[in-house]
């Protein structure tokens, strides 16, 4: 196994979580490098396309989440190996990089600014995202994204599902995805009922 | 092979390009459907995540440009089969993505506004990604991205390169990527004569 650093914020959740998750599930040993918000500025410029995550293969410092996700992934067993598996498992993945992308650009607005902006996203492009991915849940077989297993595409998609629902994003229904693609509601459920996906959040809690 | 057909637009250039380019290169066959502007709005709703390129793949519709490269990729010899080659070439095609984004972003902006978007995005981002990518160029040996060979991110990128070259955008002066990262011009002269692709594109001019 390569050394691996994985350079994150420090919080459950977001860009950098899934390949967080798949490491721990995977058990592959990794450095859990944690990031405070308020230590970002003095990083940012020194950091690849100046964001988070990034992961660090010995000594070889790579950005782009999902390029990330795919690659721990591999050494996690939780990517496809089969090519039409494998493009599913991108194909959301990209998808929620897409939605990540629209709602993270509203977060720095003002006010009215914001909730307009997010409210055009929940009368339009939110709603479309998430029926697209319940329809390919449902495709795949109704329990995981590809491969009929766990794999990286759900840990990116479960991310997405949980911050919607978390009521953290203001002018953003939390009932939305409930309301619009209820088998999301049980895939995430699902996930997180994974042995260990829930001992590790546990583990996070105790900490 | 899978039965393949490749919708986008009918312009050498843009998301879906690359695609088209690694399935003319490998050999692969498959259908290429091209669709005019005029077409698009009636289509929209109908393509999932009302975005082109799609691929359908034994008649199941996929979306999702970087997904669909480098599903294609495979089936063309042009992605890596190494881990961490894997890793690289994701890496400069999810970048890419982060600046089509971007600047997509300012299309649809009235003059004062685009001008304006347009003149931050040359101020910052534009030369920040332009610089990092002729750095993973120079690091990876200099001609190719990864694998020291031909692949999907070198055509990613060269779509970029040709697009900020091309004198299409206004208000992002043609000139910046020679003054700020001039060994991407010498990749994309080296892409533009791999003896593939210099005939194709003396196809598509006859045609």
């Amino acid at each position: 196994m390569p050394a691996l650093t994985l350079t994150y914020f420090d919080f459950d959740g977001g860009r950098g979580e899934p390949a967080r998750l798949a490491l721990h599930i995977g058990g592959v040993p990794f450095e859990d490098r944690r990031v405070l918000f308020k230590e970002w500025q003095a990083m940012r410029d020194g950091m690849p396309f100046r964001a988070l995550p990034v992961l660090e293969v010995d000594g070889r410092l790579v950005a782009q989440s999902n390029s990330i996700n795919r690659y721990v992934g591999k050494l996690a067993g939780l990517y496809p190996q089969d090519n039409l598996q494998a493009l599913l498992c991108d194909e959301v993945m990209d998808a929620v990089e897409d939605m990540d992308f629209q709602i993270g650009s509203t977060i720095g607005l003002d006010a009215e600014a914001k909730k307009k902006a997010r409210e055009a996203l929940t009368a339009g492009p939110l709603p479309h995202y998430l029926e697209q991915f319940q329809a390919r849940l449902e495709a795949a077989g109704g329990e995981y994204f590809a491969d009929r297993r766990l794999t990286v595409g759900d840990l990116k998609v479960w991310m997405l599902v949980r911050w919607l629902r978390s009521g953290m994003l203001d002018d953003i229904p939390k009932d939305l995805v409930d309301r619009v693609a209820p088998r999301l509601v049980t895939h995430a459920e699902r996930l997180a009922a994974q042995p260990q996906i829930a001992a590790y959040y546990a583990g996070r809690k105790k900490a």
